[in-house]
Parts: structure tokens; sequence; C-alpha cells
């Protein structure tokens, strides 16, 4: 069998996507990228290409970006393209470099995607899994770290994850493809290589087939967890219960779990507390009421039959900014214009900085609220519903940057997450009139 | 704070034992066992000694026994020791030296025990929790292979977990206590050397506090695996339904489930399907019905609306051998003696190898059967039931052991697990007038 067989078995078996899908590439330009975009152009699949500039290795990242670009117009590829200040994004969000360029390469790929793809292709192989596993294994991370990298996760999804390294270099190789060699080499590229160059060469010396029994264990270790994920799920919807403007947890219902201080933990962990304050949450259940724990967003208060926890957030920051028809533009909690435009005058633009609604189907005034555990709405293009949280999750939004989202209510209905997507109930189709434009004025960082 | 004192704090924080537990404690006579003797005779807890001849290492074995059973003497400690033909054993039941060796060691400690014991000691510290966990990663093993070594797992509890190697070793050294040197240097002693000496410190060199990350993933991963097993085991109970001889999947349950193959893996996993296996029935949920699975044990048959499982034991096995009050021995299937006697003539003997029972209290005839999925009893000393398949998972019986165990039903009661336990609501009391004496002809192999 071909590698572009197995490939199209590979993409059947796991229902990647269907022969109709237009998919966005994520492409760097190294190897792994040009062989996944050479793979599915044989296969006739309707592509488009995506590059992040990162700006990290000046001219090094023009001439990456340059050579992506050739390649795309060289196949008539729609062609996207963003650069990023990653070093600032990552300073002003307290995070390694790594993980600002993983936010915002995914952040902006999931904007692109939904102008007008159904899913975003990144060529991760088996590889890269098994060396994700044990770095995430060697920084010790409980069970959701041995995911290592999924086959599909949310819009993302991962064609190369069935090659290795060596069939993705014999394939560039026989197609004469012409790549960028990646020239990185910062600190978690000095820890891959640990791990492929030392690592792994040494644990192949008490189990050979160390790379398959690695890559079974985590097929293994993802289902075990999406199995006790749904279990905790199940058990957080009946336990934690919303009152009003706070949470509760029965305790009597809690100290029939065991472990309890995991299942706490999972519970809480949405709130924010890390787990030595949820140890001292549990070991306070069976004391005197009235103890107060906080974590950077919320506080919990152990009562007598509840534990009640209750967003930290200043009453004034609390109250939903109000929206009139008549209002043009307002500058708390976040900057922003807004127009009512007749839809003859109207022109749509694929940005996550606007939204563009029916202004027949809103409720005035409209409100600015910060978004809320609980919220949910019908994302663009979509018939279901879905909570902001999983929204979140599949959009690879960080915990900090969830912390700073807004959204815009209309009713009791979320009709844009502000800066990601709108509700597919307030868009505007052929039936609209006038279209309620609006815009932020800064645009988000990076 | 002192070795002693934080070994006290952490029997006490993970409720290991109470004062007044009498422990029986592994000694191999190596440094970890006779420091864990020392401590626990200096923190004066109530113990007695156990020591294995796995007639593995010649003289050096006999020697290490004599040491033993010396150090026991000389603190006035009860001594138990017993023999095993290791190697016979191992290729009997075809499996490694390592595994025959702990599957004889864990089954006697407990026949030891449930004498007169309330717990078994062994001296595990953190870093051969760390290695077992590298090992099991290294061989690829599931979520429960990353467990590695429990603070405490039935009657057996791990007091030096708490402590490290070089902890042990300073403590040896400062008490001037004397130990036998492990001579052994088997292949699972040469992979274990390989990941102490060369795996660790590679990993050390990525993150610095590899040992202190594994132990904290351990403990996550354990808790995680808790609340897993007991969500697979809820919906075990109800989705496969005992009827008559055989247990039904409800098909329409079963696809309800997500990911099925896993569940549908845990759920067939005690009828010996393996995961290949597993994958056929799941695929075959939605084809033509009438297609026969067989596992060593078993077969399944995919109906239209269930899947139903029985046994593959031909009849004549299946049928309980009776025993009438006035038969002394029988043959098959296995050989045993029976005896009525008066308690006057009564003394009761310590071995699994025997049963007394109180007459009176039993319903003649009794019948002699292979376990079941579903069995359960009353453990002698416990006033819970248990699931003999439980019983069997604490008490560290292996997968071919469990095929060959019988068990005495009086009515429909289980009365004594042959060779292994008897049921508490049959023990001799005060209150006895007659004993029924049973006893195995041919000892257990070992």
């Amino acid at each position: 069998m071909t590698l572009l067989e197995s490939l199209k078995g590979f993409i059947q078996e796991n229902s990647l996507f269907s022969r109709n899908d237009k998919i966005l590439l994520g492409v760097s330009g190294g190897i792994d990228s040009v062989v996944m975009l050479d793979m599915l152009l044989k296969l006739k699949i309707d592509i488009g290409v995506a590059h992040c500039n990162f700006e990290l290795r000046k001219s090094d990242s023009v001439k990456d970006e340059s050579f992506v670009k050739k390649l795309a117009l060289d196949h008539s590829l729609e062609f996207h393209c963003k650069s990023f200040n990653t070093k600032k994004y990552a300073t002003a969000h307290n995070m390694s470099v790594q993980e600002a360029a993983r936010v915002l390469r995914y952040t902006w790929f999931e904007e692109v995607r939904s102008g007008g793809y159904d899913h975003i292709a990144v060529a991760h192989h088996s590889n890269d899994r098994i060396e994700t596993y044990l770095l995430n294994m060697i920084r010790g991370t409980g069970i959701a770290g041995y995911h290592s990298l999924q086959v599909k996760n949310g819009f993302v999804v991962r064609p190369l994850l069935t090659f290795s390294k060596d069939q993705i270099i014999e394939y560039a190789r026989s197609n004469k493809l012409k790549y960028r060699k990646d020239l990185s080499n910062d600190d978690l590229k000095y820890r891959r290589n640990k791990v492929r160059n030392e690592v792994l060469p040494l644990l192949a010396q008490i189990n050979p087939s160390i790379e398959k029994s690695i890559l079974e264990n985590i097929d293994i270790l993802q289902e075990t967890d999406k199995i006790y994920r749904g279990h905790i799920d199940m058990l957080q919807r009946q336990i934690v219960v919303k009152h009003k403007n706070s949470w509760r947890i029965s305790i009597a219902k809690l100290v029939k779990l065991d472990p309890l201080k995991t299942y706490l933990f999972e519970f809480l962990k949405e709130f924010q507390f890390n787990s030595s304050v949820v140890d001292e949450v549990a070991n306070s259940l069976s004391r005197q009421s009235g103890k107060k724990f906080m974590s950077a967003t919320h506080s919990l208060v152990k009562d007598r039959d509840f534990l009640i926890i209750s967003e930290r957030t200043a009453s004034h920051q609390k109250k939903p900014t109000i929206i009139t028809q008549k209002l043009k533009s307002i500058k708390t909690p976040i900057r922003m214009s807004m127009r009512n435009i007749k839809i003859n005058h109207f022109e749509l633009t694929e940005s996550q900085q606007c939204a563009s609604l029916d202004t027949d189907k809103l409720k005035y005034p409209l409100r600015i609220r910060k978004w809320k555990r609980g919220d949910f709405f019908y994302p663009l293009g979509m018939k279901q519903k879905k909570k902001l949280s999983d929204f979140f999750i599949d959009n690879k939004i960080s915990v900090i940057e969830k912390e700073n989202i807004f959204v815009v209510e209309s009713g009791s209905n979320i009709a844009w997450i502000i800066g990601h997507r709108i509700d597919d109930r307030y868009k505007v189709t052929k039936k609209t009139k006038y279209v309620y434009h609006m815009e932020l004025n800064n645009g988000r960082e990076g």
C-alpha cells in the first residue's frame, strides 16, 4: 500500500473529514506540513493554506513566509497569513513563548476556519505524538497529559498521525519536495531533541518495541480519559448547582464520593482553586462552618450544608454595560463602536473584530457582560447549542484569555462572544433588512 | 523530625493500621525489610515475621532464611517460613519467575495473615514506586500500570513508601543494622537497574525534580483510576445481566456508550476476551446476527438484540459434585477428604488446605463447583459480603490460578473458597457442637 492509500484509509477510518469538506492547512514550510499539503492535493481535497509568522527568527521568519506563500500560489490555493508579536503576548499573559505561539496559532486558525472552512489540519506525525507523550510524562501532568496529540480534537484534525517521521522524510525525498529546514532552537526543542535522541533509544534497550507500546498506550489512555471526563461531567451537573449568583455543592452528597479530594478538585478547577486549597476545603468539611477560601476569581464559603462559591469580581464589574439602540460607542468594559446599516449599504467583513447581526432579531437594550459558567450559545454555522466552556476548549482558549472574554446579550441569549464568534440565530440572512454592526476599536493583542 | 516520627505520621495519615493491630512483616533479609522491622519494633507495634524461600539462589537462599530466622528469634517474634519451587510453578502456570514469586508470596502471606494477623506489611519505598512506574510505562500497560505500588491494597500495607532509598540506607547505617545483600541478578533486576542508573538520571536532565513529579503523578493517576473503575463497575452491573446460565448485554444500551470499544473491552475482560476480539465484536454490532466469538473460557454470540456470553466448559464439568453427609472423600474435581468431628475431639489447624465448619449450620448435600462471576461470600473475619472477583484481586490471585478455583456450596451460600478462605457464617464458634472438617489431599503447587 502506498502512503497515499494508507492516508486515505486513515481519513476514512477516523472520519477525519468528508470528500466535500474544505480544509484549512496549517503550513509552516517545514517538511511535515509540506508533505501534508502535497498528499492532500494529490487526494484532490479542497484545501487552503494558513501560515503564522511568530516573528521569532527575524529574516528566517520572513523567508519561511515567502516560501509558503509561493507554494500556495503555485498551486492556486487560498493563502492566509498573520504576523504575531509572540514574545510580547507571552510576557503579557505570563506564558512560555511556545504556549503563546500555540494559543495565537490555534485562535487565529479557528478565526480563519470559521470564515469558510470545515476543518483545520495540522501536520503532527506519530513521532511527535510519542515525544509529546514522554515530555508530558517527564513534566508530570496527570492523565490529561498522557493524551498527547489527538487524531481529532474539535475542528482540528491530524491526518499524518498514522505516519512516522521516517515515512514522511521518504515521501518528501521520492516526490522531490522542497521545504524549509526548521531552524528554531528554543528550550522546548532542546528537550524534544533530548527525548528523541537519548531517552527513546535508552528505553528501546529495555523494550525494543517501545514506540509501538507508547502509541498503543496513548490510544488506551485517551479512551480512559474520555470515560473519566464523562463521568466527572455527569456528577458535576448533579452536584454543583447554580443558585442565583452563586453555585452550591451539597456537603451530604459530596462526602459520599470517593476519592473525595479528586472529585472536589475536578469540581473546583473551573473556579480556579488549586489542589492545595482543595485539600484544605476537603479537610474543613467535618469542621465548624464559616471558613472562607479564595481563588484568583472566586471565593468559597463552607456553610452548614453547602459549599457556596461566588465570583470575587467587584460588584461594579459584575453589572452589565447597557447598550441602547442609539448608542454609537462605548469605552468600558471594552472599546467598541456600533452602527445600524441598511442591508443594501452593507458589506460583510470577515473578521473576529466585528459582528454583523440582524437588527430585527435583537432585543434592545443589549447588555455586555463577562461570560460565566453555564453560558451557552449556538455558534455560527451550528444547529446545536454549545456551552461556552466547551467552545473555549475546542478553540484552545487559554485560562488567562478566558478570564477576559465578554459577551453581548440580547434578552437572555448570547448574540456574540466578543472577538470570537456570533450566534447563529442572529446572523445576517437573505431576509435581513437592517444589519447591526459592532466593531472592536482596539484589536486584540498580537 | 526523625524518620521514626515521620513513619508514625504516615501510618496515621493513611490509616495504614491501628495501634492494636497485629502486623505480619514480609522480611527478605535485605536492607529495606530489616529497616522496616527495626522501625516497627521501635514503634512497639505487635509484629510477626514471614520469610519466603523461593529456592532461586541455592546456598544464598538458605543463608537468607537463617538470617531472618535468627533476627525474628532474637526479638522473640513469631517466625513463619515457607519454601517454594518457584521455577516449577512458573513453568506450570506459564508465568515469569518474578510473577510466580509474587503470586506465591502474596498467596502465602495472606494464608498466614488470615490465621492471626490484621495486615501484611511489605517494605517498598518511594524509589521502588518510581522505578515500577517507569518499568510499567516502558512495558505499556494502560492506566492500571501507572498505579505503581499502593500505600494500602486490601490487607497489604506499605509503611516505608514515604521514604527514599537514601533515607533507608542512612537509617540502617546510623542504627548499625545488619542485613543481607540482595544478590539476585535476574532480568527484572537488569531492567530495574537500567531504569535506576540510566533512565532516571537522563530524565532528571530534562526535569530536575523528576522523582517528585512522578510521585505526584502516581497519586493523581491512582485516584483517576479509582474513579474510572468505579464508573465501569457501575455500568457493568447495569448492562451485563445474568440470565440463567449466560450473561446478556443489550446492544441498544451498548451502542449508546462512547467510546464503545473501551467500554466493551472492560465488560468482556472478565470473560477472557482480548482486545482484538473485542474490536471484532464491536464491528459486528451493526451487522447480521449469529456471529460467534471465542475466548479461552467463554463464547459470545451476537443475537438480534443481545450479545450472549456463555461458559465454554463442557457440560459434565459444569455439573457440581454432590457431597452427602456420609461421604468420606472425593477424587474429582479435586482430591479431598471429609470428617465430622465432635467439638471436644477437635483441634483447629491453621492451614488453607483445610476448612473447619460448623456442621449444624450447613445444608446437606453440599456441592463443589467452579467459582463463577457474580459469586460472593462473607470472608472469615468480615461482616460485609464480598464479591469473589474482588477477593481475588485483593489477594493477588492470578488470572490462571483463578480459573481453577472451586467452591463448596451450602444451599445457595458459599461456605469455602477451596484452598483460600472459609465463609464467616460457617466458622466454628463457642456454640459449635460438631465440626465438619474438609482437607485437601494434594497440597497446592509450590
